[in-house]
């Protein structure tokens, strides 16, 4: 490794289809990964079966063009997550049966506090400007509350609290209290709105790429060959007039310009000389990932299927946070996803393997009768204790940051460019902002080049 | 460097302290500072002239022992800060002289107003349990709620709103809408409560070293002599079954246990091995630095005194937000310290040299006359450039941190034990609580090491 176009840190799908576009445009390009894998926080196990399990991020929605345009550059097809059936909610230990998005079995009034919630938070949504969601006119006031205060004002409903607290706070993998409101409406915005984050059919579960996400990363690895560099943790960057130097434990390379495309708080962890500005610096240190466990549990057979469930739950507080049916595209073996989010998450954590799997699968039973209670297999993925992730899947901006800080998001410093979905105003936190991030990151550094030409 | 029983990482306060206890009871220490000088975040300068000037931390109160004793320890005398003379209050660009600690020239309402909420921060700090903050009554509903939130709920009187955000949000350096309420009153609880922290007789900056902070870390880091290693980034820490293995750029050294005593975003900067335990390594990315620039303006002698002034203004949203008197002992030359924190002190750093040092004495002028705009020197420290502070004086936890991550401030893990003011249940964000910090860690290893015997 010497001297390239430009350097990319980090293979996940923000720095994968950074270098693609620049390679695809005659560009000389080296992709640094710390890891000995690539895919970020998408992460999928192929099984000497044939069978493979997403253990990262994995469905895709409609709205979501850009890492659709990459599947089909790949040939890499989608099916439909499925949801026949009937969906549940766990309250206070008590099984509510439904369909569609909303659980209106719950009660007239939680039903209706639901609805009126959702409502209020599309109507706030479409207030935010995308590109600089710190303009919005209520951004200050948004911005000083956390997602609990919002919560607990505006959702009065135990069991419409509870539920939307799991969903929401849930999909940024945290507690509400350390969320934003402002930075929770501008990603819901960013997917188009809580009707789109929140759903499955037409919404940001509505389907998954045949073979998972490595089926599209995989090739897209394959394409840029030898310039994939693996378990290579980069630990500083140097820029000066002329290019940047870029260095990691065995290696120095040189390159025009560089584009770091991994979570905020681990671009944090590099040495940059010069320093950074400071709103970057700072900004570095105020964008915290989040906690979760995502557990594969495999049975021969998607068996709640034929008991009329799809597979779907949600129950606010147990270590089982949500369950959701995973099958591949074929329906075998079944394969039910458990995900457990924020605090639950960091005490499921704590607990070890064996007990782990004895909590999960009590909660299993419990959900879908004793067939739960004996899978062929368990894998467990404790996105937590990712060192190059710095926990997962969602960072998030606590109160006061995206009004002040915001700006630095994607503000190039110099030589040095920012791209992973964080940095994306549109789907920002799903696999497609982290195309896009890597797109408008190659683009920007190609600029560059041609107004020095 | 190769063997010592204790390696310690930082040379402030904390890690100075650390070092010195250790040495003072017979072990071998390595301390390990990544700058070219000691002191952390205080960095006295000495002057040809004799003068001092303290570019970062600089005042201690009555409650602060164990900076007193190591004061008495090295002989190092104290002097009163200078109070003699009228404050100087800016609201709205009119200014308002007064006495004591309130401003009660503001207006009847205000001055009830800021009375009033002073009393009941007083009353709320009470009900903190410094060891466990998290533990207080309404510990959720304060972790929750943004100072700025607090701020605007009970401070409805405009001037009283605009000084208290001053006082409060300026001692965490950041903006009031960052920090959690219950950090605050944590933080002003492990200071007495707002009286101790916002007042001067009496108050957290009752009195300043003679010498500065200087005359009492030159001295310790004399003691420590050839134990004391500069320009040591340390980039990894990883321990086994035996001890720590610490590396630097150049150096590679052993040790039974660590003392990390750097500010938690630049602790995050480290890789440890194994990693750190999942709240540990998420506290990391949880625990931002605020900005602070601290400007120090010399003139011949402090003409203000003669005008019956005491230097000391404070003027919400100027760039000289803070004024107050710096003179030595001796009261010559007259230095004027000028202090901007958070958001303001991050616009102020973007300005060029010469624009901020007219943007300055304008200010100046118009608090102190004529004289003010034409300095002997004007020197200026930017902590929020300082890379291995990560920018200054101060940490704070956003909302939703301290409750769920708290414990994880102090609690060793493994071989690695926590050091820094941050970490100090009493006088957290004092040097006095670095120095307590220090200390508790000193004593945390020594008791490991004899349980092993």
């Amino acid at each position: 490794m010497t001297d390239f176009d430009y350097c990319v840190v980090g293979g996940g799908f923000a720095g994968l289809t950074a270098a693609l576009r620049l390679e695809q445009a005659g560009r000389s390009v080296a992709v640094l990964e710390a890891r000995d894998r690539l895919g970020g926080r998408t992460f999928t196990e192929m099984r000497a079966d044939g069978c493979w399990i997403d253990r990262g991020g994995a469905w895709i929605g409609p709205g979501q063009d850009r890492i659709h345009a990459l599947m089909n550059e790949f040939g890499v097809r989608s099916y439909r997550q499925y949801t026949d059936g009937e969906a549940m909610m766990v309250l206070d230990g008590k099984q509510h049966r439904y369909t569609g998005t909303i659980p209106w079995t719950m009660s007239p009034w939680a039903s209706m506090n639901l609805g009126a919630s959702f409502a209020e938070l599309g109507h706030m949504c479409k207030s935010i400007p995308l590109e600089a969601p710190w303009e919005a006119k209520k951004a200050g006031k948004w911005d000083q509350m956390s997602l609990a205060q919002w919560l607990d004002r505006s959702v009065w409903s135990k069991p419409a609290h509870d539920l939307l607290e799991t969903a929401i706070a849930g999909s940024y993998t945290s507690a509400a209290s350390e969320v934003s409101m402002l930075f929770a409406l501008y990603q819901m915005a960013s997917g188009g709105g809580p009707n789109f984050v929140f759903g499955i059919v037409g919404g940001s579960q509505d389907a998954r790429p045949v073979g998972g996400m490595g089926a599209i990363y995989g090739p897209m690895a394959a394409e840029l060959g030898d310039s994939i560099h693996l378990s290579q943790p980069v630990h500083g960057i140097e820029q000066d007039a002329h290019g940047v130097t870029v260095y990691t434990r065995g290696a120095t390379l040189r390159a025009r310009r560089v584009i770091v495309a991994v979570p905020l708080a681990i671009a944090g962890q590099i040495r940059y000389e010069p320093m950074l500005p400071v709103d970057r610096s700072l900004l570095h240190q105020r964008v915290p990932s989040g906690s979760i466990i995502k557990i594969s549990v495999l049975y021969d057979e998607p068996f709640w299927r034929r008991d009329g469930l799809s597979g779907q739950s949600a129950a606010p507080g147990s270590p089982a946070t949500i369950t959701i049916d995973a099958c591949t595209d074929t329906g075998r073996p079944g394969i039910l996803c458990v995900i457990s989010e924020g605090p639950v998450a960091r005490q499921l954590g704590r607990l070890d393997a064996a007990e782990r799997r004895t909590a999960i699968l009590r909660e299993l039973v419990t959900r879908f009768g004793d067939r739960a209670g004996s899978p062929v297999d368990f894998v467990e993925q404790d996105w937590s204790a990712e060192r190059y992730s710095g926990g997962g899947m969602l960072s998030h901006t606590p109160t006061g940051v995206l009004t002040q800080f915001g700006h630095a998001l994607r503000e190039p410093c110099g030589r040095v460019h920012w791209a992973g979905t964080e940095s994306s105003a549109v789907m920002c936190g799903w696999v497609d902002g982290a195309v896009r991030s890597g797109e408008r990151a190659a683009s920007e550094v190609q600029q560059h080049q041609l107004a020095a030409v």
